[in-house]
Protein backbone atom coordinates (compact mmCIF):
# COMPACT_ATOMS: atom_id res chain seq x y z
CA UNK A 1 0.00 0.00 0.00
CA UNK A 2 1.73 3.11 -0.96
CA UNK A 3 0.98 6.61 -0.07
CA UNK A 4 0.48 7.89 -3.34
CA UNK A 5 -2.83 6.92 -3.73
CA UNK A 6 -3.63 8.75 0.21
CA UNK A 7 -2.33 11.59 -1.76
CA UNK A 8 -4.41 11.65 -4.48
CA UNK A 9 -7.19 11.16 -2.47
CA UNK A 10 -6.61 14.27 -0.48
CA UNK A 11 -6.03 16.12 -3.40
CA UNK A 12 -9.59 15.80 -4.30
CA UNK A 13 -10.80 17.91 -1.16
CA UNK A 14 -8.28 20.33 -1.87
CA UNK A 15 -9.81 20.55 -5.73
CA UNK A 16 -12.85 21.91 -4.47
CA UNK A 17 -11.13 24.72 -2.44
CA UNK A 18 -8.58 25.60 -4.86
CA UNK A 19 -11.50 26.22 -8.17
CA UNK A 20 -10.42 27.61 -11.30
CA UNK A 21 -7.89 30.36 -11.48
CA UNK A 22 -5.22 31.24 -13.68
CA UNK A 23 -2.58 32.79 -11.82
CA UNK A 24 0.76 33.84 -14.14
CA UNK A 25 3.78 31.59 -14.11
CA UNK A 26 5.83 34.96 -13.16
CA UNK A 27 6.35 34.72 -9.06
CA UNK A 28 4.28 38.02 -7.99
CA UNK A 29 6.65 38.89 -5.48
CA UNK A 30 10.01 37.88 -7.60
CA UNK A 31 11.39 36.37 -5.00
CA UNK A 32 13.08 33.09 -5.07
CA UNK A 33 13.41 30.59 -1.95
CA UNK A 34 15.79 28.01 -1.07
CA UNK A 35 15.52 25.51 1.63
CA UNK A 36 16.28 22.26 2.71
CA UNK A 37 13.28 19.36 1.96
CA UNK A 38 12.97 18.79 5.63
CA UNK A 39 9.72 17.31 6.20
CA UNK A 40 9.09 20.24 9.15
CA UNK A 41 9.53 22.51 7.35
CA UNK A 42 6.04 23.83 5.24
CA UNK A 43 7.35 26.60 3.80
CA UNK A 44 4.24 28.48 2.43
CA UNK A 45 2.65 28.71 5.91
CA UNK A 46 6.33 29.37 7.61
CA UNK A 47 6.83 32.72 5.21
CA UNK A 48 3.01 33.85 4.86
CA UNK A 49 2.76 32.74 1.08
CA UNK A 50 -0.32 32.78 -0.59
CA UNK A 51 -0.22 30.92 -4.26
CA UNK A 52 1.56 32.40 -6.99
CA UNK A 53 3.93 34.36 -4.74
CA UNK A 54 7.32 32.78 -4.79
CA UNK A 55 9.17 29.77 -6.29
CA UNK A 56 10.23 27.58 -3.61
CA UNK A 57 13.65 25.53 -4.45
CA UNK A 58 14.19 22.26 -2.04
CA UNK A 59 17.13 20.04 -1.65
CA UNK A 60 19.22 17.83 0.90
CA UNK A 61 20.24 21.03 3.22
CA UNK A 62 19.34 24.17 0.88
CA UNK A 63 22.48 23.91 0.00
CA UNK A 64 23.60 26.14 -3.77
CA UNK A 65 24.55 23.01 -5.88
CA UNK A 66 25.00 23.24 -9.82
CA UNK A 67 21.48 22.21 -9.77
CA UNK A 68 20.30 25.00 -7.57
CA UNK A 69 22.26 27.65 -9.96
CA UNK A 70 20.40 26.18 -12.77
CA UNK A 71 17.13 26.41 -11.57
CA UNK A 72 17.59 29.46 -9.90
CA UNK A 73 19.12 30.99 -13.45
CA UNK A 74 15.85 29.99 -14.96
CA UNK A 75 13.97 31.13 -12.37
CA UNK A 76 15.28 34.78 -12.67
CA UNK A 77 16.03 34.75 -16.69
CA UNK A 78 12.76 33.01 -17.40
CA UNK A 79 10.51 34.42 -14.67
CA UNK A 80 11.53 37.46 -13.64
CA UNK A 81 12.70 36.70 -10.17
CA UNK A 82 15.04 39.23 -8.75
CA UNK A 83 15.60 38.08 -4.80
CA UNK A 84 17.06 35.13 -3.41
CA UNK A 85 15.65 33.94 0.15
CA UNK A 86 18.47 31.08 1.22
CA UNK A 87 16.83 29.35 4.45
CA UNK A 88 18.72 26.29 6.55
CA UNK A 89 17.32 25.06 9.40
CA UNK A 90 18.19 23.63 13.05
CA UNK A 91 18.47 19.48 13.56
CA UNK A 92 19.14 18.88 9.70
CA UNK A 93 19.79 15.83 8.46
CA UNK A 94 22.95 17.18 6.72
CA UNK A 95 24.22 17.30 9.89
CA UNK A 96 23.95 13.47 10.38
CA UNK A 97 26.77 12.43 9.17
CA UNK A 98 30.12 12.84 7.37
CA UNK A 99 31.12 12.40 3.54
CA UNK A 100 33.47 9.44 4.79
CA UNK A 101 30.58 7.52 7.11
CA UNK A 102 27.84 8.28 4.47
CA UNK A 103 30.46 6.62 1.70
CA UNK A 104 30.79 3.80 4.03
CA UNK A 105 27.05 2.74 4.30
CA UNK A 106 26.25 2.76 0.83
CA UNK A 107 29.00 0.96 0.40
CA UNK A 108 27.32 -1.87 2.77
CA UNK A 109 23.97 -0.90 1.62
CA UNK A 110 24.06 -1.37 -1.82
CA UNK A 111 27.57 -2.05 -2.84
CA UNK A 112 28.11 1.12 -4.87
CA UNK A 113 31.30 3.44 -4.43
CA UNK A 114 30.52 6.65 -3.97
CA UNK A 115 33.95 7.43 -2.34
CA UNK A 116 34.69 11.21 -3.15
CA UNK A 117 31.23 12.62 -3.66
CA UNK A 118 30.29 15.77 -1.80
CA UNK A 119 27.16 14.95 -0.17
CA UNK A 120 27.07 18.17 1.74
CA UNK A 121 26.98 17.81 4.84
CA UNK A 122 27.61 20.44 7.57
CA UNK A 123 27.78 21.04 11.09
CA UNK A 124 27.72 24.79 12.00
CA UNK A 125 24.48 26.93 10.58
CA UNK A 126 25.66 29.62 10.61
CA UNK A 127 28.58 28.89 8.76
CA UNK A 128 26.58 26.86 6.14
CA UNK A 129 24.15 30.00 5.31
CA UNK A 130 27.03 31.93 4.81
CA UNK A 131 29.21 29.48 2.71
CA UNK A 132 25.86 29.03 0.40
CA UNK A 133 25.22 33.22 0.33
CA UNK A 134 28.95 33.46 -0.46
CA UNK A 135 28.52 31.07 -3.55
CA UNK A 136 25.56 32.68 -5.12
CA UNK A 137 27.15 35.95 -4.64
CA UNK A 138 30.15 34.91 -6.50
CA UNK A 139 28.17 33.25 -9.61
CA UNK A 140 28.91 34.66 -12.57
CA UNK A 141 25.06 33.34 -13.52
CA UNK A 142 23.40 35.41 -10.71
CA UNK A 143 23.30 39.22 -11.44
CA UNK A 144 24.74 41.64 -8.82
CA UNK A 145 22.07 43.27 -8.16
CA UNK A 146 19.93 40.61 -7.03
CA UNK A 147 18.98 40.90 -3.34
CA UNK A 148 20.07 37.81 -1.33
CA UNK A 149 19.56 36.88 2.31
CA UNK A 150 20.09 34.71 4.65
CA UNK A 151 18.15 33.03 7.86
CA UNK A 152 17.43 29.64 9.26
CA UNK A 153 14.27 28.14 10.95
CA UNK A 154 13.85 26.41 14.06
CA UNK A 155 11.40 23.36 13.26
CA UNK A 156 11.20 23.04 16.97
CA UNK A 157 9.75 26.56 17.20
CA UNK A 158 8.43 27.62 13.53
CA UNK A 159 10.81 30.57 13.97
CA UNK A 160 13.06 32.27 11.52
CA UNK A 161 15.90 33.91 12.37
CA UNK A 162 18.65 36.04 9.66
CA UNK A 163 22.05 35.34 9.47
CA UNK A 164 23.90 38.31 9.03
CA UNK A 165 27.13 38.30 6.12
CA UNK B 1 12.70 47.23 0.22
CA UNK B 2 12.71 43.72 0.34
CA UNK B 3 10.44 41.09 0.71
CA UNK B 4 12.73 39.08 3.23
CA UNK B 5 11.28 41.52 5.87
CA UNK B 6 7.95 41.01 5.12
CA UNK B 7 8.31 37.23 4.99
CA UNK B 8 9.94 37.77 8.69
CA UNK B 9 7.05 39.29 9.71
CA UNK B 10 4.44 36.98 8.74
CA UNK B 11 6.81 33.89 10.55
CA UNK B 12 5.98 35.72 13.80
CA UNK B 13 2.21 35.25 13.12
CA UNK B 14 2.92 31.44 12.12
CA UNK B 15 5.36 31.47 15.36
CA UNK B 16 2.42 32.06 17.55
CA UNK B 17 0.44 29.34 15.35
CA UNK B 18 3.24 26.49 15.59
CA UNK B 19 3.94 26.39 19.29
CA UNK B 20 6.89 24.26 20.81
CA UNK B 21 6.74 20.59 19.26
CA UNK B 22 9.60 18.21 18.25
CA UNK B 23 8.89 16.23 15.45
CA UNK B 24 11.73 13.24 14.46
CA UNK B 25 13.59 14.55 11.68
CA UNK B 26 12.32 11.05 10.11
CA UNK B 27 9.28 11.65 7.88
CA UNK B 28 6.63 9.92 9.28
CA UNK B 29 5.23 8.83 6.05
CA UNK B 30 8.71 7.94 4.65
CA UNK B 31 7.65 9.72 1.42
CA UNK B 32 9.99 12.24 -0.45
CA UNK B 33 8.60 13.75 -3.04
CA UNK B 34 9.97 15.58 -5.96
CA UNK B 35 8.27 18.30 -7.83
CA UNK B 36 9.09 22.01 -9.74
CA UNK B 37 9.57 25.02 -8.03
CA UNK B 38 6.52 26.93 -9.54
CA UNK B 39 4.80 29.56 -6.94
CA UNK B 40 1.33 27.87 -7.73
CA UNK B 41 2.19 24.69 -6.39
CA UNK B 42 1.90 24.73 -2.25
CA UNK B 43 2.85 21.25 -1.85
CA UNK B 44 1.62 20.55 1.56
CA UNK B 45 -1.57 21.77 1.03
CA UNK B 46 -2.50 20.26 -2.26
CA UNK B 47 -1.43 16.42 -1.32
CA UNK B 48 -2.37 17.14 2.31
CA UNK B 49 0.55 17.18 4.45
CA UNK B 50 0.74 17.58 7.72
CA UNK B 51 4.42 18.90 9.45
CA UNK B 52 6.67 15.93 9.74
CA UNK B 53 5.06 13.41 6.92
CA UNK B 54 7.39 13.98 4.15
CA UNK B 55 10.10 15.15 2.48
CA UNK B 56 9.39 17.90 -0.62
CA UNK B 57 12.37 17.93 -3.18
CA UNK B 58 11.65 21.02 -6.03
CA UNK B 59 13.84 22.19 -8.77
CA UNK B 60 13.03 24.34 -11.91
CA UNK B 61 10.72 21.45 -13.18
CA UNK B 62 11.12 19.26 -11.00
CA UNK B 63 13.94 16.91 -13.38
CA UNK B 64 15.81 14.00 -11.99
CA UNK B 65 19.47 15.62 -11.72
CA UNK B 66 22.03 14.52 -9.74
CA UNK B 67 21.66 16.37 -7.18
CA UNK B 68 18.00 15.11 -6.92
CA UNK B 69 19.63 11.80 -6.77
CA UNK B 70 22.49 13.38 -4.05
CA UNK B 71 19.12 14.58 -1.84
CA UNK B 72 16.83 11.45 -2.36
CA UNK B 73 20.23 9.22 -1.48
CA UNK B 74 20.55 11.14 1.82
CA UNK B 75 16.51 10.96 2.42
CA UNK B 76 16.43 7.30 2.12
CA UNK B 77 19.71 6.08 3.58
CA UNK B 78 19.72 8.80 6.61
CA UNK B 79 15.95 9.22 7.19
CA UNK B 80 14.67 6.16 6.13
CA UNK B 81 12.16 6.92 3.39
CA UNK B 82 11.08 4.24 0.91
CA UNK B 83 8.38 6.05 -1.21
CA UNK B 84 8.78 8.68 -4.28
CA UNK B 85 6.19 10.81 -5.66
CA UNK B 86 7.24 12.91 -9.07
CA UNK B 87 5.25 15.14 -9.99
CA UNK B 88 5.32 17.87 -12.47
CA UNK B 89 2.60 20.16 -13.33
CA UNK B 90 0.91 22.32 -16.69
CA UNK B 91 2.40 25.43 -17.64
CA UNK B 92 5.71 24.60 -16.33
CA UNK B 93 8.85 27.53 -17.15
CA UNK B 94 10.33 24.67 -18.10
CA UNK B 95 8.16 24.65 -21.19
CA UNK B 96 9.25 28.20 -22.64
CA UNK B 97 13.08 27.46 -24.01
CA UNK B 98 15.02 25.51 -25.52
CA UNK B 99 18.95 25.14 -24.21
CA UNK B 100 19.63 26.78 -27.44
CA UNK B 101 17.43 29.96 -27.25
CA UNK B 102 18.24 30.61 -23.21
CA UNK B 103 22.06 30.38 -23.93
CA UNK B 104 21.45 33.28 -26.24
CA UNK B 105 19.75 34.64 -23.99
CA UNK B 106 22.41 34.55 -21.34
CA UNK B 107 24.99 35.05 -23.46
CA UNK B 108 23.10 38.75 -24.49
CA UNK B 109 21.97 39.55 -20.58
CA UNK B 110 25.44 38.26 -19.25
CA UNK B 111 27.85 37.97 -21.46
CA UNK B 112 28.25 34.24 -19.86
CA UNK B 113 28.55 31.71 -22.35
CA UNK B 114 26.63 28.60 -21.56
CA UNK B 115 26.31 26.31 -24.75
CA UNK B 116 26.51 22.76 -24.24
CA UNK B 117 24.82 23.29 -20.58
CA UNK B 118 21.25 21.28 -20.54
CA UNK B 119 18.83 23.39 -18.31
CA UNK B 120 16.63 20.38 -18.70
CA UNK B 121 13.34 21.97 -20.68
CA UNK B 122 10.76 20.19 -21.82
CA UNK B 123 7.65 19.87 -24.02
CA UNK B 124 5.37 17.13 -23.76
CA UNK B 125 4.09 16.85 -19.54
CA UNK B 126 3.59 13.14 -19.37
CA UNK B 127 6.41 12.26 -21.61
CA UNK B 128 8.73 14.71 -19.33
CA UNK B 129 7.29 12.22 -15.91
CA UNK B 130 8.00 9.18 -17.93
CA UNK B 131 11.83 9.78 -18.39
CA UNK B 132 12.12 10.94 -15.00
CA UNK B 133 10.59 8.00 -13.44
CA UNK B 134 13.20 5.95 -15.41
CA UNK B 135 16.10 8.14 -14.61
CA UNK B 136 14.96 7.08 -10.55
CA UNK B 137 14.17 3.23 -11.20
CA UNK B 138 17.90 3.35 -13.30
CA UNK B 139 20.02 4.96 -10.59
CA UNK B 140 22.50 2.53 -9.12
CA UNK B 141 21.49 4.45 -5.80
CA UNK B 142 17.83 4.23 -5.50
CA UNK B 143 17.00 0.26 -4.14
CA UNK B 144 14.62 -1.26 -6.61
CA UNK B 145 12.18 -1.89 -4.04
CA UNK B 146 11.47 1.93 -3.13
CA UNK B 147 8.03 2.62 -4.86
CA UNK B 148 7.56 5.34 -7.30
CA UNK B 149 4.89 6.67 -8.61
CA UNK B 150 4.46 9.71 -10.94
CA UNK B 151 2.01 12.32 -11.46
CA UNK B 152 1.39 16.03 -13.07
CA UNK B 153 -0.27 18.85 -11.27
CA UNK B 154 -3.02 21.20 -13.00
CA UNK B 155 -1.94 25.04 -11.50
CA UNK B 156 -5.45 26.41 -12.63
CA UNK B 157 -7.29 23.87 -10.90
CA UNK B 158 -5.06 22.33 -8.36
CA UNK B 159 -5.68 18.71 -9.22
CA UNK B 160 -3.27 15.75 -9.65
CA UNK B 161 -3.51 13.48 -12.46
CA UNK B 162 -1.32 10.32 -12.35
CA UNK B 163 0.97 9.01 -14.89
CA UNK B 164 0.88 5.36 -15.81
CA UNK B 165 4.73 3.93 -16.86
Amino acid sequence: MSYFQNFMKANQAYVDLHGTQHLSLKPKTKVAIVTCMDSRLHVAQALGLTLGDAHILRNAGGRVTDDMIRSLVISQQQMGTREIVLLHHTDCGAQTFTNESFARHIHQEMGVDVTGQDFLPFTDIEESVREDMELLRKSPLIPDDVEINGAYYDVDTGRIIAVDD
